[in-house]
């Protein structure tokens, strides 16, 4: 994530704006906090901590208690921190957001990553994602123990309904991509009926997205269009969506590859932490 | 919202990333797309719509059905769309993340506001916000009826338990911060006991946020302190938080001013919304 | 200040262009160098000297030897410097005018604030400040004891005529402001009639301006209008503004809280101080 | 001025910050204003009205009544204005706080320039710009009928006392210079005694700065540098500094090309200008 | 590209510095240019031609007279411009200086391809581009007629020797890469010797780089891989590099995919182009 | 170059995109390399190499061992480099395509320069410059021994065949120019006849750019220009342009002070290096 800092940065602005007011009885005073989970889950943002607080502080010391992507328990401490008390009231609410933010993803994905457990399906998110938020939010989920699916519409290729429309079919919709798209970018085909997923695999498309079929329609579909891309000598990836998350044990085992859901970003509430002053030293 | 045409631009940006692999194929295109409600909530976010696509086609042109901040059912029809393919594709995904995200704010907000309704008490949001997103977060709390608290550590002071402890109490806190901040900025202190309370009025605060008291201790309490304001010649805002949903109404009828809370930003799902290719004209 | 080190170095930038030609001949060298003021005055701007040169050669070393706002005679050194030669060259003329730009503030200020003394009134500034410089123009005036008004559009409100005509009248501009500003924006209306400043109070209004009233016609209303607020329970804080540097005594004793000036920053000249290079080490 | 759209988006967000509070109670309304000189003096800055209103309101329309750098009375119209009146409002204080205080420059500019007038000098400025005006308030020096100095560190090479020192000589600063600069970046030397002005036209200084040397000094100097420049076949620009405004005209007759001063920039209060709402249309 | 303005208006600020010296002398006046071919080449960039004019003169008009891509000669018009001398003469180098090189670099690549004809291999480009310009010279090979790699090290992943000693061999490397890696990036692996290759397929690679293999090397290699490729039900794509020009024929009958190559970029010559002023209106 | 931190952070943004995919299998590793020259050459470029693996690791460590500027040959090792492998890996290609790059036009001017030795004419660069590389690449032909023309349209004012048509002739352009140009801006007329060229010096241009001119004209046409320059008491720079290499040392004997040329910049091949891992510590 090469720009985090300048996201960081920005984000304090955003709350800082010219200035917190109370700095001035803050100065020249140092402190001690730390943090605790107020909820069970999974935490994700640790990494983030030191490099925002040390935007307003470079001294700032800061010991991380909990790793990445690791569970967490009501009244567990995640992390410490040393530093200028006017550091620690500026960055306070700017870090929280943006760990409650990033846990309630990683807690939402966890618990759907159970639900398949054994399936050997992954769990991959899609690109309804906050706007300014997509790296991290990505990063959420797979600190929670899913996958990404492309990061945005240039690094994979996906054909929908109405690009199909457009360049007259399927087979067409395929070739214009494959023809000006660097040579290592996979081409997705979406379909929402069995007819356009064998019109997928017959164009050679990389994946198909099986959108909105039910899972005994999977279970017979599947089979056939492995089959038919192995004539092909060409494998492909069965990429299901548009599913409710009880309903994920279902699909689970039709034998699709992946299963891709918006839920744990666009569903999830944040996980509750919160940040503690210490008595000072 | 100033910089907002900056935020569309790299919002885009983040989705954009090198350009949309398929937009080769939709080259010299038109098209006309609308947009859906699939869940009943309130709309926000239509007046961003426009502004962000012109940055992909100058000339595209927009037609909003609903106003912002108006309710709308399942299948309702929020707004047309019509110019090049390749911009109606590569805004798609960014704008729709955008409204509906707003949209859910809006109406997670506009049922605690209801629940509310005639208690005389403005509910408020906080400064528990998505990071990169405050100003159209608290829009969009205005768009679901609810009302703005500070919009940053800049424009107005709230002094916590471990300001007060610094600065070696809540009379020297007030007046450390009186002395430098802008005139017109307010001092609002944190308070969870009623001895604090009643210590913030005496040092002249504007507000005081009143943290998880119980209904009844607030029946008693919020009196009492309007009392000692009036003695003082000078009003004071009360400010109950760290409520939870179910409890709001108990709070509604205690005297207090305002409940803050940050549940409609940090607890709401986003409100499903699509967007429909039409045929080609 | 948040943004400070990003205005330093478009600062220095701007000085640089494509780089000092002068460079070359110095590479490699160390130098030492002082300030000196030229002029009596009050000093301010030293803090922001050492992150300045700090751009150029991390491993500046600097020391203040004056504290910032205090008064300094003509042959007095302020600072010592000590690091790259071809640092202090390139950031010397950057850094002296921004010094040299906010003690001509900060004595100017003092000036004022020095006039009013024992008065009880509070010498605040304005938004007429230079463009991009507002938050160090204004902290300049803090160095030389005045005090800040709003800091800009969005901190609190003030009511002018035309928003008054627009919106129909005193109440309705007051009113239609409450309804959509955070709670703790303060709504201050402009008044040029005695009439104006009475219906202000009634309104509600958290602050009034008087422009171009006349000492004796304040030393009047002021009672007045106090009483007024005080039948309302809310205080209201009246402030006097269009006054002359000679008048300001006059208006001193009128019981007013506020006097806001720009002439600090619109009318003062720089400070005279200069850099001098020493005999190298 | 090719960033000019930039600056005066950032002045315009620096007084804005998340929104101007009054914007609400304007929306959807239009208004008429004009702007009126209070004071006597040079009119600048005018060009910079249009665009940046243009960036609250792109349909707004501007009539400037006033050309630039033309002299202006008391009660004289400068310009019109008409467009949405919460653009009007949000645009005025950073439009006049630019042009009052580029048209104090101007003004001042223009006073010395008279002074100066039948000499055969050009008055110039310096590099004591306020930071992040540079080229602004060089160019209002231009509408008041001065000349500018090089524009930065950048586009020609002054050699003061301490690169002399640090490069061994006169002769050795030029050479080292020389030999990487771009060939058409003129070398300047400063010279505070005769001997050093001899010495920097030996070296083949292209102009030589005369520092607070006195009037009769020059009468004498001028023409022995003029007569050695001419033995080396290479004309020198000759150009005093350190001069008080009333010391001018003495300066004026001594022979020398230039006169170099900050006072302009650095001594002039802003040109009082104001901007009048009109009855609705 | 959806940064193409921002780049554009950087590159043009870096001709253009503190402004053009000679605009002032070209004020009002409008003008005709057109462009001429003065080498045989393959025209690229014309699209880029009317928005840099159009920073500088929104009305600037342009006709394009050659199609991207397309071959041209000595002494051909490829563009007419109509506008403001001023904006003509400041964009003149910049906008020359983008078309040259990318018409460079699309007259190389396409020799190149002509060289392959026939052969069934296409030949791709690699990430050896010049800092700043990886998109529009990506884009000028495929103007070329060449075809793009990846466009970072983001959107596929190579794994080099060295990646693979860190990782304890090919199988490691390959899986840990797959493993937190979006699912639609291709994993290349790049091998310098046949036991590479093989390790590589049997890892399940989606590509193979063959790095300064020889001809007569790959003709044995290349089925020899494709058939373990078949065996395990997947397809390879292969690709050589390290190939003089020379040799592009010899190793265009090896049955390989792909050739990479850096020579369009890192060895061509502009193409020379060169804008002429008619007489004006 | 005061900006080349910035530049270097937007070159690996540009080659990382949304993060090297292999970063997660390189974790917590260390490394050494060093980077080979595989071609004869002059090396430029080097003391960008360790601030731009700086900002990927802060802790890396680099040696140079090839002063810039200087000549290498094939093989010899040119920088060690030890730190992260994550951060080696990452900026390996950006790292080396700048240094080749430079190389390659610091190894071509060496030539050109070679060719002119003993002339005591000095050759110069031109504005044909990559976009977004001006600066780099004018410093490279100094490393290679060649001097700088002027930076930008701002540092110098050149006239040409159009600025003279539009102002109404030289002299009035020349006129036109010096009036609000900064007095030490140099102005240079374009001529490309013996009148064009006389007409120049009479209008004091500061130098004369002889362009396509043959030898022979030149050892005719300069003693003259110089003789009229005398008579003016005014020196100017006469500088041929046009120039094919192969005529370099004909016009080198002509008695002109410059010759400028493109060709390093727009006709060099980089020069190739390479980066080499070591077996891990």
């Amino acid at each position: 994530m090469p720009c985090v800092d300048t996201w960081l940065r920005a984000w304090l602005e955003e709350d800082l704006g010219r200035g917190d007011l109370t700095a001035p009885a803050l100065l020249g005073r140092h402190g001690r906090a730390h943090w605790l989970a107020k909820q069970a889950g999974i935490f994700c943002g640790g990494p983030l901590v030191a490099p925002l607080f040390r935007l307003l502080d470079p001294e700032m010391e800061l010991e991380l208690l909990v790793a990445e992507g690791q569970p967490v328990i009501p009244g567990q401490q995640l992390l410490r921190l040393q530093g200028q008390a006017a550091a620690l009231v500026a960055g306070e609410r700017t870090a929280l957001n943006l760990a409650m933010h990033l846990s309630g993803i990683a807690t939402a994905t966890a618990a759907l990553v159970q639900e398949l457990e054994g399936c050997g399906v992954r769990l991959v998110d899609t690109r309804k994602t906050t706007p300014g938020l997509r790296l991290l939010e990505k990063y959420a989920v797979r600190c929670g123990g899913g996958g990404n699916h492309r990061l945005g519409l240039d690094d994979a290729a996906m054909l929908k309904e109405n690009h199909i429309a457009w360049a007259g079919g399927i087979a067409a919709a395929v070739a214009a991509v494959r023809a000006s798209a660097p040579w290592p970018a996979q081409v997705i085909v979406e379909a929402e009926t069995t007819t356009e997923a064998e019109a997928a695999i017959a164009a050679g498309a990389d994946g198909v997205l099986l959108d909105e079929f039910k899972p005994q329609q999977l279970i017979e579909l599947v089979p056939r269009l492995r089959a038919l891309a192995l004539q092909r000598g060409r494998p492909v990836v069965l990429e299901a969506s548009g599913i409710q998350p009880e309903q994920l044990r279902a699909y689970g085992s039709t034998g699709i590859d992946l299963i891709s859901t918006s839920a744990p970003i666009t569903r999830s509430p944040w996980l509750d932490l919160s940040m503690r002053f210490e008595a000072s030293p």
